[in-house]
Formats: C-alpha cells, sequence, structure tokens
C-alpha cells in the first residue's frame, strides 16, 4: 500500500502483509524514521533513536534491537560497547507510518550515561531537575577510555 | 551551557536553570525537536509529534500540549478541533538534548483516527495486526468533513 491511510478504517484484530505495510512506512529525507525504545512491562520510556530500512529489518530478524547511529554514521548493535543489549518484544508503527514503538526488554542501562533511561532532566518551572542515578559507573560500561 | 554533556556526572536531585538548559536543546535543521506523549499514569505511548522553540514555550506556559504541524505548517494546539486536549504534567529532555519526553493527562484518543494511541500497527513475524479500535468515531471527532 502507499500510505497507511488505508489502513484507518480497519478493526482491532485485522491482519496485513508486513511486505504490504513496509510499502507504506515513511523514512525522512535521511533514510531514517525515529523509534522510541519502551521496557516492555513497566512502561518505562528508555531512548528515542533512529532507524533506517536496514537497522528495522536486522532488528526484526535479530530481535536485538539495532539503531543507525547518525554521528558514527553506522549500524549502531545496542550494547555491542556496553553490553546493555535490548531484546525486542514487539514493533508498532504509528498511524501515518513515520514513528516507530519499539517494546523491548533493556538489560540494565539504556543510557550512555549509565543511567536506566535517557530522559533524566525534568524540567520543572524554571529548574530542571536531574531524576536519574547511573546503575553502573559509564568507566566500567565502556572501558578506561570512558567513551 | 553548550550542550548538555556538562550535566552527565551530576547526582539525582541536582537543580539546575531551565534557561542554561534550554540552550542546550538541539533542534534539528528545521527547528524542531521529536516529543513523545507518554499518558502518565498508565505509561501508555500515545504519539510523537514535533516541538520547535515557540510551541514548548507555549506547552509550559499554558501546561496544555503544543506541536508543530509539519504538514499544515504551524501551531498545533492538540485538540483545537477535536476537543482531547493534552495536559501536561512534565517534560522530560534526553541525554543529549534531542527528544522531548511529555508526560501528558490525554482526555480521550490521542489518535486522529479515534484510537486512543497513534501505535495501533503491531509487526507481528510476517504480518501486521491492527491493535486498537476507535474510543470515537473520527467523523464525530471532528465533525461532517471527517477530516
Amino acid at each position: 500500500m502507499e500510505t497507511l491511510k488505508e489502513t484507518e478504517p480497519l478493526a482491532e484484530g485485522t491482519r496485513l502483509a508486513w511486505t504490504d505495510v513496509r510499502a507504506a512506512l515513511r523514512f525522512d529525507a535521511s533514510g531514517l524514521i525515529p523509534a522510541i525504545a519502551q521496557q516492555h512491562d513497566t512502561g518505562e520510556v528508555l531512548m528515542l533513536a533512529w532507524m533506517n530500512a536496514a537497522a528495522l529489518d536486522e532488528t526484526l530478524a535479530t530481535s536485538r534491537v539495532v539503531y543507525w547511529s547518525r554521528s558514527r554514521r553506522k549500524l549502531w548493535r545496542k550494547g555491542e560497547s556496553s553490553g546493555q543489549i535490548q531484546r525486542l518484544i514487539d514493533v508498532r508503527i504509528d498511524c501515518d507510518g513515520d514513528a516507530l514503538l519499539l517494546r523491548v526488554d533493556q538489560a540494565g542501562p539504556a543510557c550512555h550515561t549509565g543511567r536506566r533511561s535517557c530522559f533524566y532532566h525534568r524540567i520543572d518551572g524554571d529548574a530542571v531537575e536531574i531524576t536519574g542515578a547511573p546503575l553502573i559507573d559509564p568507566a566500567h560500561l565502556y572501558g578506561p577510555s570512558g567513551s
């Protein structure tokens, strides 16, 4: 199908071919789509990162989450340096096909700072509060180089 | 501050000035930042949309979520047509300042299709399953034009 507009009237439980829906995904001008990672059982939003088509395909094939690193310009197999992998539970696509929600099982911290979630700055009026403490010292996550 | 790298070593509970942190937000080349809306009590991820600086400022000032509509190229006061507003609980900023997590209280459906969440296509092997049913007929959300 061309766009997910076609699926809007469909009843709950309707099943479609993934190859058809995949054709309607809207990657941006850089070939990327934002992907939210949510811990499947607690509901905690862990991070937002980006996937290209290859990252999505590999994630679905291996059930281990792979992103596209925009800074390193290569596939980023989450946990390949830190050991803190994300096991995929399932992927949800939004109504217009331009965002993904990954339900995952995250081992340890999702954040490179050693915190469980990347969203650890909470705006509180005129202030911002740091809301998370590292579960693991980031120097231990990435070895002595600390990067 | 220039980047949120400076806040990485800070202990939980540390408070910073919002004006300082705000200067380190990384809007993209179009002046936008992705914002995830999560229902604050159930943890449900409702949608992903985009904010520019004006949308974020108005959201914080009014506690009612305002996005930037990329298709209509204007501020989108969520619920202005449908009545299904998002009341802001708080905003969380991620580790590198390029994504926002909005904890909200969503009245009724978040999705323009009348479904609670926009993420209603679940990939299941070679298939995609429609996982949500409209809470409200979208024709009633937006009036007789249905758009």
